[in-house]
């Protein structure tokens, strides 16, 4: 056995408190989620005029950041244009997500979770994930 | 066109706090799961030794509570024994839940939303959700 | 963020070695399938005469006793003759798993993976998945 | 009637060991699934830190490899750029995959399996399953 690093409800809160100031400040309300290293849902939190879409697209993305170990633009970016991963989107029942905006989080190069949000353009939703992630490892 | 009460973010953090306050209490760490009207999930959170399979399990039990208009252990004295509901339990691809836990979440005779709990017993499932509808009720 | 213990493939090779050589000595060819603390598959194996049909079944049972956090036979007893628990079997689009041969496994009181057995009797897969279990407690 | 061949659980081992001792040589942790000519799973391993999404990535690719008795890559160059097979790749659900890594396995002619390997890139996943293949026909 090895010992690795888990994620408490008291980090999930310090990420989603991040993550919604963005949002805030952004001007637009997001689904936001977060998940542990095996891509299950920890924390979500649905901004008043959210959409409805982007709660499973946001928890999606956010399992697959996390489950996948990977920004899901840059799978994304592998995707379009039919490039090598095209198909993988497919995967997962349909859960593989390769829209902007789902962030893996890693620590001491170890994945321990993952964030997605969903609502604004793709790159909105990267900008309120990246404040997630920063908002929980400038406190380790 | 009608009026209707619409749930805001502000409505269901006073719904979660409610019900992760009773976890507490009952020292059952749970799945706790608040959605909107339509079903549809705006609230999450899982407390930190809560179950895995009780995250879908506690966002079906208040997605059903909700979308149903009925407690989910009402709709399962409907359906064991072979009783006149028998066999709803699979539609919606399994997520028509009939364990108890999910509450429907009525104003003024008008459906709003849904909560629900999973982890500990289907008794102690119903006290904290019930904890949970209690604590908005309370300050209408 | 906590600490936490999490299997390696080492570990499940002793695990999935102690659940074969069980079969071996009961005469059953079965599907063995460990995972992690998420329910995640680690290691599958399926025996020569093993059926097409346990292959899942075993991969649900192991998922539903580590995500559940328990056996899967003490689920069935809450959910034969429609228990309280009754409804639960058809969450998860069907893969939570009630019947007998998913046992968690606990390391100092906390949940790190589960194993799965089909093909045999009910009472035959839980001897072949404890001796899975076993096999790895032993050498801790 | 007619006779065919079909594989056991020593000629998966071999191809499991195959595969993983390419993946070592690649300095990659791997998803490795190999099924028997039905597609259905014999052998899987998940290498420590082979990713969770391929888990299942790796199951489908053998899966589509075997099952369709075409590399996926091969499907892959059908389905880009719009070509003669496009919309295949969402059929089965989703699992039939496209991706790269997917190898059916022939002989005499005949389909008898195939493997599936993911967590790499495409061309590292193709280049460790068919160490997988090539392990069985040296053998032979």
């Amino acid at each position: 056995m090895k010992q690795v690093l888990k994620l408490t409800l008291e980090d999930t809160k310090k990420m989603m408190d991040g993550a919604i100031n963005k949002a805030i400040e952004l001007g637009i309300d997001m689904d936001i989620a977060i998940v542990d290293d095996g891509g299950h849902l920890m924390l979500f939190t649905r901004m008043d005029n959210a959409k409805i879409t982007s709660i499973n697209v946001s928890i999606d993305k956010a399992f697959t950041a996390a489950a996948a170990r990977k920004a899901t633009l840059d799978y994304g970016k592998s995707v379009i244009n039919h490039g090598p991963a095209f198909g993988i989107q497919t995967s997962h029942q349909g859960r593989f997500c390769v829209v902007g905006g789902g962030l893996p989080l890693f620590v001491d190069g170890q994945i321990v979770g993952g964030i997605g949000c969903s609502s604004g353009s793709s790159d909105q939703d990267i900008v309120v994930s990246q404040a997630g992630i920063d908002a929980i490892l400038s406190v380790k």
